[in-house]
Protein backbone atom coordinates (compact mmCIF):
# COMPACT_ATOMS: atom_id res chain seq x y z
CA UNK A 1 0.00 0.00 0.00
CA UNK A 2 0.81 3.80 -0.79
CA UNK A 3 1.45 5.39 2.43
CA UNK A 4 0.29 9.44 1.44
CA UNK A 5 1.25 12.55 3.97
CA UNK A 6 0.24 15.74 4.38
CA UNK A 7 2.28 18.72 4.81
CA UNK A 8 1.69 19.49 8.87
CA UNK A 9 1.30 23.36 7.58
CA UNK A 10 -0.06 22.80 4.04
CA UNK A 11 -2.76 25.32 2.14
CA UNK A 12 -5.15 27.72 3.92
CA UNK A 13 -4.08 29.66 6.54
CA UNK A 14 -6.11 29.60 10.45
CA UNK A 15 -7.18 32.59 9.38
CA UNK A 16 -9.16 32.02 5.76
CA UNK A 17 -10.28 28.25 7.22
CA UNK A 18 -12.08 29.58 10.10
CA UNK A 19 -13.42 32.27 7.88
CA UNK A 20 -14.82 29.27 5.36
CA UNK A 21 -15.97 27.53 8.73
CA UNK A 22 -18.14 30.52 9.71
CA UNK A 23 -19.21 30.63 6.45
CA UNK A 24 -20.61 27.26 6.47
CA UNK A 25 -21.94 27.74 9.80
CA UNK A 26 -23.82 30.16 9.25
CA UNK A 27 -25.97 28.21 6.57
CA UNK A 28 -27.07 26.22 9.74
CA UNK A 29 -28.84 28.74 11.05
CA UNK A 30 -30.12 30.86 7.86
CA UNK A 31 -32.96 32.28 7.97
CA UNK A 32 -31.91 35.63 5.26
CA UNK A 33 -29.60 35.44 2.18
CA UNK A 34 -25.90 35.33 3.11
CA UNK A 35 -23.32 37.40 1.50
CA UNK A 36 -19.54 37.84 1.70
CA UNK A 37 -17.76 41.54 1.45
CA UNK A 38 -15.46 40.71 -1.20
CA UNK A 39 -14.40 36.90 -2.11
CA UNK A 40 -13.82 35.08 1.19
CA UNK A 41 -10.64 33.52 -0.57
CA UNK A 42 -8.76 34.25 -4.25
CA UNK A 43 -9.54 30.79 -5.37
CA UNK A 44 -12.28 30.91 -7.60
CA UNK A 45 -13.16 27.36 -7.20
CA UNK A 46 -13.67 27.07 -3.51
CA UNK A 47 -15.81 30.94 -4.50
CA UNK A 48 -17.68 28.42 -6.61
CA UNK A 49 -18.65 25.68 -3.66
CA UNK A 50 -19.61 28.60 -1.32
CA UNK A 51 -22.23 30.07 -3.61
CA UNK A 52 -23.62 26.65 -4.69
CA UNK A 53 -24.04 26.21 -0.78
CA UNK A 54 -25.53 29.69 -0.60
CA UNK A 55 -22.92 32.23 0.42
CA UNK A 56 -22.51 34.23 -2.39
CA UNK A 57 -19.79 37.10 -3.05
CA UNK A 58 -21.08 40.54 -3.25
CA UNK A 59 -19.61 44.47 -3.32
CA UNK A 60 -22.20 45.30 -1.15
CA UNK A 61 -24.78 47.40 -3.52
CA UNK A 62 -27.37 44.09 -3.56
CA UNK A 63 -27.54 44.11 0.52
CA UNK A 64 -31.45 44.16 1.71
CA UNK A 65 -32.17 44.54 5.61
CA UNK A 66 -31.94 41.01 7.59
CA UNK A 67 -29.49 39.88 4.91
CA UNK A 68 -26.48 38.09 6.31
CA UNK A 69 -23.33 39.68 6.07
CA UNK A 70 -19.66 37.83 6.55
CA UNK A 71 -17.02 40.05 6.92
CA UNK A 72 -13.60 37.93 5.26
CA UNK A 73 -10.68 36.99 7.55
CA UNK A 74 -8.91 40.56 6.11
CA UNK A 75 -11.34 42.84 8.31
CA UNK A 76 -12.88 46.04 7.32
CA UNK A 77 -12.65 49.68 9.15
CA UNK A 78 -14.73 49.62 12.19
CA UNK A 79 -17.14 52.26 10.32
CA UNK A 80 -17.91 50.19 7.61
CA UNK A 81 -18.90 47.50 10.12
CA UNK A 82 -21.21 50.16 12.01
CA UNK A 83 -22.68 51.00 8.67
CA UNK A 84 -23.63 47.67 7.97
CA UNK A 85 -25.30 47.29 11.03
CA UNK A 86 -27.13 50.44 10.76
CA UNK A 87 -28.77 49.02 7.58
CA UNK A 88 -30.13 46.38 9.52
CA UNK A 89 -28.01 43.76 8.33
CA UNK A 90 -26.70 40.63 10.36
CA UNK A 91 -23.30 40.79 10.97
CA UNK A 92 -20.63 38.07 11.09
CA UNK A 93 -17.60 38.90 12.08
CA UNK A 94 -14.69 36.26 10.70
CA UNK A 95 -12.14 38.86 10.77
CA UNK A 96 -8.77 37.01 11.56
CA UNK A 97 -8.03 36.95 15.15
CA UNK A 98 -4.28 37.77 14.34
CA UNK A 99 -5.55 40.54 12.06
CA UNK A 100 -8.05 41.36 15.10
CA UNK A 101 -4.33 41.67 17.01
CA UNK A 102 -3.31 43.77 14.85
CA UNK A 103 -5.95 46.05 15.01
CA UNK A 104 -5.63 46.09 19.22
CA UNK A 105 -1.60 46.48 18.70
CA UNK A 106 -2.15 50.02 16.49
CA UNK A 107 -4.56 51.13 19.29
CA UNK A 108 -2.63 50.24 22.27
CA UNK A 109 0.43 51.88 20.89
CA UNK A 110 -1.11 55.15 20.28
CA UNK A 111 -2.49 54.98 23.74
CA UNK A 112 1.10 55.08 24.75
CA UNK A 113 1.69 57.89 22.58
CA UNK A 114 3.13 56.48 19.64
CA UNK A 115 3.19 57.68 15.96
CA UNK A 116 2.36 54.13 14.18
CA UNK A 117 4.06 52.89 11.49
CA UNK A 118 1.96 49.36 9.55
CA UNK A 119 4.28 48.18 7.00
CA UNK A 120 1.89 47.16 4.57
CA UNK A 121 0.86 47.73 0.89
CA UNK A 122 -1.59 50.52 0.84
CA UNK A 123 -4.51 49.40 -0.96
CA UNK A 124 -4.44 46.08 0.29
CA UNK A 125 -7.73 45.57 2.54
CA UNK A 126 -6.54 43.94 5.84
CA UNK A 127 -4.33 47.65 5.77
CA UNK A 128 -7.39 49.26 4.57
CA UNK A 129 -9.32 47.89 7.58
CA UNK A 130 -6.60 48.75 10.23
CA UNK A 131 -6.34 52.47 9.22
CA UNK A 132 -9.88 52.21 10.67
CA UNK A 133 -9.37 51.22 13.56
CA UNK A 134 -6.12 53.83 14.29
CA UNK A 135 -8.75 56.78 13.11
CA UNK A 136 -11.14 55.15 15.59
CA UNK A 137 -8.49 55.42 18.40
CA UNK A 138 -8.01 58.48 17.31
CA UNK A 139 -4.60 57.19 16.66
CA UNK A 140 -1.63 58.99 13.83
CA UNK A 141 0.14 56.95 11.55
CA UNK A 142 1.19 56.07 8.03
CA UNK A 143 1.61 52.85 5.64
CA UNK A 144 4.99 52.20 4.69
CA UNK A 145 5.63 50.38 1.78
CA UNK A 146 8.75 51.44 0.06
CA UNK A 147 12.06 52.96 2.39
CA UNK A 148 10.91 56.27 1.07
CA UNK A 149 7.72 56.78 2.90
CA UNK A 150 9.48 56.42 6.64
CA UNK A 151 10.16 59.98 6.62
CA UNK A 152 6.75 61.70 7.78
CA UNK A 153 7.96 58.95 10.80
CA UNK A 154 11.06 60.30 11.14
CA UNK A 155 9.27 63.62 12.68
CA UNK A 156 8.26 61.72 15.83
CA UNK A 157 10.08 61.38 19.00
CA UNK A 158 8.35 57.79 19.92
CA UNK A 159 6.94 55.69 16.62
CA UNK A 160 5.63 52.37 17.14
CA UNK A 161 5.59 49.63 14.11
CA UNK A 162 3.29 46.91 13.07
CA UNK A 163 3.38 45.04 9.97
CA UNK A 164 -0.09 43.56 7.54
CA UNK A 165 0.09 39.99 8.60
CA UNK A 166 1.20 38.75 5.27
CA UNK A 167 3.96 41.34 5.24
CA UNK A 168 7.49 40.45 3.83
CA UNK A 169 10.38 40.06 6.36
CA UNK A 170 12.99 41.17 4.84
CA UNK A 171 11.15 44.54 4.27
CA UNK A 172 10.05 44.66 7.75
CA UNK A 173 13.68 44.54 8.98
CA UNK A 174 14.83 46.83 7.14
CA UNK A 175 12.12 49.25 7.88
CA UNK A 176 12.66 48.91 11.77
CA UNK A 177 16.43 48.69 11.65
CA UNK A 178 16.07 52.46 9.76
CA UNK A 179 13.50 53.79 12.10
CA UNK A 180 14.96 52.87 15.26
CA UNK A 181 18.80 54.71 13.82
CA UNK A 182 16.47 58.18 13.69
CA UNK A 183 14.22 58.21 16.14
CA UNK A 184 14.92 58.13 19.99
CA UNK A 185 11.98 55.67 21.02
CA UNK A 186 10.76 52.72 18.93
CA UNK A 187 8.47 49.67 19.73
CA UNK A 188 7.86 47.31 18.02
CA UNK A 189 5.02 44.55 17.58
CA UNK A 190 5.64 42.02 15.26
CA UNK A 191 2.39 41.18 13.61
CA UNK A 192 3.43 39.29 10.79
CA UNK A 193 1.70 36.15 10.53
CA UNK A 194 3.92 32.66 10.74
CA UNK A 195 1.68 30.80 8.61
CA UNK A 196 3.83 30.90 5.06
CA UNK A 197 7.12 30.52 6.62
CA UNK A 198 5.06 27.45 8.82
CA UNK A 199 3.85 25.86 5.15
CA UNK A 200 7.44 26.07 3.78
CA UNK A 201 9.05 24.83 7.08
CA UNK A 202 6.83 21.79 6.96
CA UNK A 203 7.53 21.16 2.99
CA UNK A 204 11.32 21.16 3.93
CA UNK A 205 10.76 18.32 6.67
CA UNK A 206 8.48 16.05 4.28
CA UNK A 207 10.09 16.30 0.94
CA UNK A 208 13.22 14.37 1.87
CA UNK A 209 11.01 11.70 3.95
CA UNK A 210 8.81 10.71 0.54
CA UNK A 211 9.54 8.96 -2.49
CA UNK A 212 7.01 11.82 -4.94
CA UNK A 213 5.88 15.35 -3.53
CA UNK A 214 3.38 16.91 -5.25
CA UNK A 215 2.47 21.00 -4.77
CA UNK A 216 -1.22 21.79 -5.37
CA UNK A 217 -1.88 25.80 -5.75
CA UNK A 218 -2.04 27.90 -9.20
CA UNK A 219 0.70 27.80 -11.43
CA UNK A 220 1.18 31.76 -11.19
CA UNK A 221 0.49 31.61 -7.28
CA UNK A 222 3.79 33.36 -5.68
CA UNK A 223 3.59 31.17 -2.55
CA UNK A 224 2.65 28.04 -4.48
CA UNK A 225 5.89 28.07 -6.77
CA UNK A 226 7.93 28.80 -3.72
CA UNK A 227 7.02 25.82 -2.34
CA UNK A 228 7.47 23.76 -5.36
CA UNK A 229 11.00 25.06 -5.58
CA UNK A 230 12.08 24.60 -2.07
CA UNK A 231 10.57 20.80 -2.51
CA UNK A 232 12.33 20.17 -5.73
CA UNK A 233 15.56 21.33 -4.21
CA UNK A 234 15.40 18.41 -1.65
CA UNK A 235 13.12 15.95 -3.76
CA UNK A 236 13.90 16.09 -8.17
CA UNK A 237 10.60 14.03 -7.67
CA UNK A 238 8.40 16.98 -7.05
CA UNK A 239 5.27 17.91 -9.30
CA UNK A 240 3.48 21.16 -9.16
CA UNK A 241 -0.47 20.90 -10.06
CA UNK A 242 -3.27 22.40 -10.29
CA UNK A 243 -6.54 19.75 -9.94
CA UNK A 244 -6.24 16.03 -9.61
CA UNK A 245 -6.74 15.51 -13.10
CA UNK A 246 -3.18 16.51 -13.82
CA UNK A 247 -1.22 13.35 -12.21
CA UNK A 248 0.06 11.11 -14.13
CA UNK A 249 0.27 7.40 -13.17
CA UNK A 250 3.84 7.35 -14.21
CA UNK A 251 5.02 9.34 -11.35
CA UNK A 252 3.56 6.87 -8.82
CA UNK A 253 5.56 3.38 -10.14
CA UNK A 254 7.42 1.88 -7.29
CA UNK A 255 6.57 4.55 -5.23
CA UNK A 256 5.69 3.90 -1.33
CA UNK A 257 5.21 7.28 0.06
CA UNK A 258 4.25 10.34 -1.34
CA UNK A 259 4.20 13.75 0.48
CA UNK A 260 1.40 16.58 -0.13
CA UNK A 261 1.67 20.27 0.17
CA UNK A 262 0.00 23.35 -1.07
CA UNK A 263 -0.28 26.61 -1.47
CA UNK A 264 -2.22 29.70 0.70
CA UNK A 265 -5.53 29.39 -1.47
CA UNK A 266 -6.07 25.42 -1.58
CA UNK A 267 -9.08 24.16 -0.02
CA UNK A 268 -8.76 21.34 1.99
CA UNK A 269 -11.31 19.79 -0.06
CA UNK A 270 -8.89 19.84 -3.32
CA UNK A 271 -5.96 18.32 -1.54
CA UNK A 272 -8.14 15.53 -0.69
CA UNK A 273 -9.54 14.54 -3.87
CA UNK A 274 -5.40 14.85 -4.65
CA UNK A 275 -5.06 12.50 -1.96
CA UNK A 276 -7.79 10.02 -3.23
CA UNK A 277 -6.94 9.84 -7.18
CA UNK A 278 -3.17 8.98 -5.97
CA UNK A 279 -5.17 5.73 -4.10
CA UNK A 280 -7.06 5.27 -6.99
CA UNK A 281 -3.60 5.30 -9.10
CA UNK A 282 -1.23 3.21 -6.76
CA UNK A 283 -3.96 0.93 -6.03
CA UNK A 284 -4.39 -0.36 -9.66
CA UNK A 285 -0.22 -0.14 -9.61
CA UNK A 286 1.43 -3.49 -8.52
CA UNK A 287 3.80 -1.88 -6.09
CA UNK A 288 7.23 -3.46 -5.62
CA UNK B 1 44.09 88.68 6.56
CA UNK B 2 43.62 85.10 6.79
CA UNK B 3 40.37 83.90 7.88
CA UNK B 4 40.58 81.03 9.90
CA UNK B 5 37.26 79.01 10.43
CA UNK B 6 36.68 76.11 13.28
CA UNK B 7 34.11 73.50 11.90
CA UNK B 8 30.91 73.59 14.16
CA UNK B 9 31.41 70.55 15.73
CA UNK B 10 35.13 69.48 16.29
CA UNK B 11 38.15 67.73 18.72
CA UNK B 12 36.35 66.49 21.86
CA UNK B 13 32.62 65.42 22.42
CA UNK B 14 30.26 67.26 24.74
CA UNK B 15 31.05 64.94 27.67
CA UNK B 16 34.80 64.31 27.57
CA UNK B 17 34.70 69.02 27.02
CA UNK B 18 32.48 68.39 30.38
CA UNK B 19 34.60 65.88 32.27
CA UNK B 20 37.89 67.98 31.65
CA UNK B 21 35.86 71.05 33.38
CA UNK B 22 34.51 68.88 36.16
CA UNK B 23 38.43 67.81 36.45
CA UNK B 24 39.70 71.66 36.20
CA UNK B 25 37.51 72.78 38.67
CA UNK B 26 37.94 70.13 41.15
CA UNK B 27 41.53 71.46 41.20
CA UNK B 28 40.32 74.82 42.51
CA UNK B 29 39.00 73.22 45.61
CA UNK B 30 41.10 70.51 46.10
CA UNK B 31 42.23 69.99 50.04
CA UNK B 32 43.53 66.63 48.66
CA UNK B 33 45.52 64.59 45.99
CA UNK B 34 43.10 64.18 42.65
CA UNK B 35 42.67 61.21 40.73
CA UNK B 36 41.11 60.22 37.67
CA UNK B 37 39.92 56.22 37.69
CA UNK B 38 41.89 55.42 34.20
CA UNK B 39 42.88 58.30 32.00
CA UNK B 40 40.30 60.85 31.22
CA UNK B 41 40.63 60.62 27.77
CA UNK B 42 42.95 58.90 24.92
CA UNK B 43 45.17 61.81 24.52
CA UNK B 44 49.09 61.29 26.52
CA UNK B 45 49.04 65.55 25.68
CA UNK B 46 45.77 65.89 27.36
CA UNK B 47 46.92 63.73 30.30
CA UNK B 48 49.80 64.76 30.78
CA UNK B 49 48.91 68.33 30.76
CA UNK B 50 46.04 67.55 33.88
CA UNK B 51 49.11 65.70 35.58
CA UNK B 52 51.23 68.69 35.42
CA UNK B 53 47.97 70.77 37.02
CA UNK B 54 47.55 68.02 39.63
CA UNK B 55 45.09 65.44 38.04
CA UNK B 56 46.59 62.11 38.48
CA UNK B 57 45.57 58.78 36.27
CA UNK B 58 45.38 55.83 38.33
CA UNK B 59 43.83 52.04 38.44
CA UNK B 60 43.06 52.94 41.84
CA UNK B 61 45.53 51.13 44.03
CA UNK B 62 47.05 54.04 45.80
CA UNK B 63 43.86 55.57 46.71
CA UNK B 64 43.60 56.81 50.48
CA UNK B 65 40.93 57.79 52.35
CA UNK B 66 40.53 61.69 51.66
CA UNK B 67 41.29 61.46 47.89
CA UNK B 68 39.24 63.10 45.55
CA UNK B 69 38.47 60.86 42.51
CA UNK B 70 36.94 61.64 39.32
CA UNK B 71 34.60 59.04 37.60
CA UNK B 72 35.65 59.25 33.56
CA UNK B 73 32.71 60.18 31.00
CA UNK B 74 32.42 56.00 30.81
CA UNK B 75 30.74 55.59 34.05
CA UNK B 76 31.38 53.24 36.04
CA UNK B 77 29.22 50.07 37.79
CA UNK B 78 27.49 51.45 41.02
CA UNK B 79 28.55 48.85 43.11
CA UNK B 80 31.93 50.12 42.07
CA UNK B 81 31.20 53.59 43.16
CA UNK B 82 29.60 53.15 46.12
CA UNK B 83 33.03 51.00 47.07
CA UNK B 84 35.17 54.37 46.42
CA UNK B 85 32.58 55.80 48.60
CA UNK B 86 32.83 53.01 51.35
CA UNK B 87 36.85 53.88 51.15
CA UNK B 88 36.38 57.39 52.57
CA UNK B 89 37.07 59.07 48.80
CA UNK B 90 35.69 61.92 47.55
CA UNK B 91 33.76 61.24 44.41
CA UNK B 92 33.28 63.79 41.56
CA UNK B 93 30.84 61.72 38.91
CA UNK B 94 31.81 62.84 35.15
CA UNK B 95 30.33 60.48 33.62
CA UNK B 96 28.44 61.92 30.35
CA UNK B 97 24.73 62.74 30.68
CA UNK B 98 24.35 60.36 27.58
CA UNK B 99 25.72 57.44 29.33
CA UNK B 100 23.76 58.30 32.65
CA UNK B 101 20.54 58.12 30.05
CA UNK B 102 21.79 54.22 28.95
CA UNK B 103 21.93 53.45 32.77
CA UNK B 104 18.61 54.65 33.29
CA UNK B 105 17.25 53.31 29.88
CA UNK B 106 18.24 49.74 31.11
CA UNK B 107 16.29 50.41 34.36
CA UNK B 108 12.93 51.42 32.59
CA UNK B 109 13.16 49.04 29.95
CA UNK B 110 13.82 46.67 33.12
CA UNK B 111 10.35 47.88 34.81
CA UNK B 112 8.69 47.23 31.91
CA UNK B 113 9.11 44.00 31.57
CA UNK B 114 12.00 43.38 28.87
CA UNK B 115 14.70 41.46 28.72
CA UNK B 116 17.71 43.99 27.86
CA UNK B 117 19.94 43.69 24.66
CA UNK B 118 22.72 46.33 24.92
CA UNK B 119 24.31 46.66 21.57
CA UNK B 120 28.14 47.40 22.11
CA UNK B 121 31.94 46.38 23.02
CA UNK B 122 31.85 43.43 25.75
CA UNK B 123 35.05 45.07 27.32
CA UNK B 124 34.28 48.13 27.11
CA UNK B 125 34.57 50.28 30.41
CA UNK B 126 31.02 52.37 29.19
CA UNK B 127 29.64 49.19 28.56
CA UNK B 128 30.87 47.11 31.82
CA UNK B 129 29.61 50.02 33.69
CA UNK B 130 25.56 50.17 32.16
CA UNK B 131 25.70 46.11 32.70
CA UNK B 132 26.39 47.35 36.57
CA UNK B 133 23.64 49.37 36.52
CA UNK B 134 21.07 46.43 34.79
CA UNK B 135 22.50 44.02 37.49
CA UNK B 136 21.65 46.79 40.39
CA UNK B 137 17.96 47.53 38.79
CA UNK B 138 17.61 43.62 39.09
CA UNK B 139 17.40 43.38 35.18
CA UNK B 140 18.16 40.78 32.53
CA UNK B 141 20.09 40.74 29.13
CA UNK B 142 23.50 40.52 27.64
CA UNK B 143 25.84 42.41 25.40
CA UNK B 144 25.58 41.65 21.54
CA UNK B 145 28.73 42.65 19.62
CA UNK B 146 28.50 39.80 16.92
CA UNK B 147 24.72 38.97 14.95
CA UNK B 148 25.54 35.55 16.42
CA UNK B 149 25.42 37.32 20.33
CA UNK B 150 21.45 37.83 19.63
CA UNK B 151 20.15 34.36 20.40
CA UNK B 152 19.89 34.07 23.85
CA UNK B 153 17.62 37.23 23.13
CA UNK B 154 15.19 35.32 21.11
CA UNK B 155 13.95 33.19 24.28
CA UNK B 156 12.22 36.45 25.59
CA UNK B 157 8.97 37.37 24.17
CA UNK B 158 9.85 41.27 25.47
CA UNK B 159 13.00 42.66 24.35
CA UNK B 160 14.45 46.02 24.88
CA UNK B 161 17.42 47.33 22.80
CA UNK B 162 19.73 50.30 23.89
CA UNK B 163 23.21 50.82 22.72
CA UNK B 164 26.83 51.67 23.54
CA UNK B 165 26.63 55.49 23.07
CA UNK B 166 29.31 55.31 20.64
CA UNK B 167 27.93 52.38 18.87
CA UNK B 168 28.34 51.85 14.73
CA UNK B 169 24.80 52.69 13.61
CA UNK B 170 24.96 49.96 11.21
CA UNK B 171 25.27 47.48 13.09
CA UNK B 172 22.55 48.49 15.32
CA UNK B 173 20.05 48.73 13.09
CA UNK B 174 20.76 45.15 11.59
CA UNK B 175 20.57 43.97 15.63
CA UNK B 176 17.10 45.90 16.15
CA UNK B 177 15.67 44.62 12.21
CA UNK B 178 16.83 41.00 13.51
CA UNK B 179 15.36 40.71 16.45
CA UNK B 180 12.60 42.32 15.69
CA UNK B 181 11.47 39.41 13.63
CA UNK B 182 12.06 37.11 15.93
CA UNK B 183 10.31 38.35 18.94
CA UNK B 184 7.12 39.10 19.84
CA UNK B 185 7.97 42.54 21.25
CA UNK B 186 10.65 44.99 21.16
CA UNK B 187 11.41 47.92 22.39
CA UNK B 188 14.01 50.45 21.00
CA UNK B 189 15.34 53.23 22.93
CA UNK B 190 18.33 54.40 20.65
CA UNK B 191 20.83 55.92 22.51
CA UNK B 192 24.02 56.31 20.22
CA UNK B 193 25.48 59.34 20.86
CA UNK B 194 25.32 61.72 17.74
CA UNK B 195 28.69 63.54 18.50
CA UNK B 196 30.86 61.27 15.37
CA UNK B 197 27.87 62.54 12.67
CA UNK B 198 28.03 65.82 13.57
CA UNK B 199 31.89 66.20 13.66
CA UNK B 200 30.98 65.06 9.88
CA UNK B 201 28.73 66.65 9.04
CA UNK B 202 30.28 70.09 10.23
CA UNK B 203 33.49 69.04 7.68
CA UNK B 204 31.16 68.34 4.95
CA UNK B 205 29.48 72.09 5.66
CA UNK B 206 33.12 73.75 6.06
CA UNK B 207 35.66 71.83 3.52
CA UNK B 208 34.09 73.42 0.89
CA UNK B 209 33.78 76.89 1.76
CA UNK B 210 37.49 77.05 2.24
CA UNK B 211 40.79 77.26 0.54
CA UNK B 212 42.43 74.78 2.63
CA UNK B 213 41.28 72.19 5.28
CA UNK B 214 43.25 71.21 8.55
CA UNK B 215 42.28 68.09 10.11
CA UNK B 216 43.78 67.29 13.60
CA UNK B 217 44.33 64.18 15.30
CA UNK B 218 46.59 60.96 16.04
CA UNK B 219 47.85 59.39 13.11
CA UNK B 220 46.27 56.21 13.19
CA UNK B 221 43.19 57.66 14.74
CA UNK B 222 40.42 56.05 13.03
CA UNK B 223 37.39 58.88 13.42
CA UNK B 224 40.24 61.43 12.51
CA UNK B 225 40.99 59.57 9.35
CA UNK B 226 37.57 59.26 8.47
CA UNK B 227 37.35 63.59 8.68
CA UNK B 228 40.47 63.57 6.38
CA UNK B 229 38.54 61.94 3.79
CA UNK B 230 35.44 63.38 3.98
CA UNK B 231 37.20 66.66 3.53
CA UNK B 232 39.60 65.54 0.88
CA UNK B 233 37.12 64.84 -1.45
CA UNK B 234 35.07 67.76 -1.26
CA UNK B 235 38.37 69.86 -1.01
CA UNK B 236 42.05 68.20 -2.31
CA UNK B 237 43.67 70.78 -0.12
CA UNK B 238 43.11 69.07 3.04
CA UNK B 239 46.15 68.05 5.59
CA UNK B 240 46.10 65.63 8.08
CA UNK B 241 48.47 66.96 11.37
CA UNK B 242 49.22 65.85 14.48
CA UNK B 243 50.47 68.64 16.21
CA UNK B 244 50.77 72.58 15.29
CA UNK B 245 54.84 71.80 14.75
CA UNK B 246 53.54 69.66 11.20
CA UNK B 247 52.31 72.79 9.68
CA UNK B 248 54.20 73.86 6.23
CA UNK B 249 54.18 77.31 5.30
CA UNK B 250 53.61 76.49 1.20
CA UNK B 251 50.00 75.24 2.23
CA UNK B 252 48.93 79.05 2.79
CA UNK B 253 50.57 80.47 -0.04
CA UNK B 254 48.04 82.74 -1.41
CA UNK B 255 45.04 81.56 1.11
CA UNK B 256 42.40 83.14 2.20
CA UNK B 257 40.03 81.34 4.34
CA UNK B 258 41.29 78.20 5.93
CA UNK B 259 39.10 75.28 7.78
CA UNK B 260 39.79 73.54 10.80
CA UNK B 261 38.59 70.05 12.47
CA UNK B 262 40.02 67.64 14.55
CA UNK B 263 39.16 63.98 15.90
CA UNK B 264 37.39 63.28 18.86
CA UNK B 265 40.83 62.77 21.44
CA UNK B 266 42.07 66.34 20.35
CA UNK B 267 41.49 69.16 22.94
CA UNK B 268 40.65 72.16 22.37
CA UNK B 269 44.18 73.89 23.14
CA UNK B 270 45.86 71.84 20.24
CA UNK B 271 43.24 73.07 18.28
CA UNK B 272 44.14 76.56 19.13
CA UNK B 273 47.85 76.07 19.16
CA UNK B 274 47.42 74.88 15.82
CA UNK B 275 44.57 78.17 14.79
CA UNK B 276 48.00 80.69 16.08
CA UNK B 277 50.60 79.20 13.79
CA UNK B 278 48.46 79.62 11.16
CA UNK B 279 48.06 83.16 11.53
CA UNK B 280 51.72 83.52 12.60
CA UNK B 281 52.65 81.59 8.95
CA UNK B 282 50.59 83.88 6.81
CA UNK B 283 50.71 87.07 8.65
CA UNK B 284 54.25 86.52 7.58
CA UNK B 285 53.10 86.59 3.80
CA UNK B 286 51.87 88.24 1.11
CA UNK B 287 48.67 87.44 0.73
CA UNK B 288 47.18 88.07 -3.04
Amino acid sequence: MVEILIAEHAGFCFGVKRAVKLAEESLKEAKSRIFTLGPIIHNPQEVNRLKNLGVYPSNGEDFKEGDTVIIRSHGIPPEKEEELKKKGLNVIDATCPYVKAVHEAVCKLTEEGYFVVLVGEKNHPEVIGTLGYLRACNGKGIVVETLDDIKEALKYEKVGIVAQTTQNEQFFKEVVGEIALWVKEVKVINTICNATSLRQESVKKLASQVDVMIIIGGKNSGNTRRLYHISKELNPKTYHIETAEELEPEWFANVKRVGISAGASTPDWIIEEVKNRIKEICSGQLVS
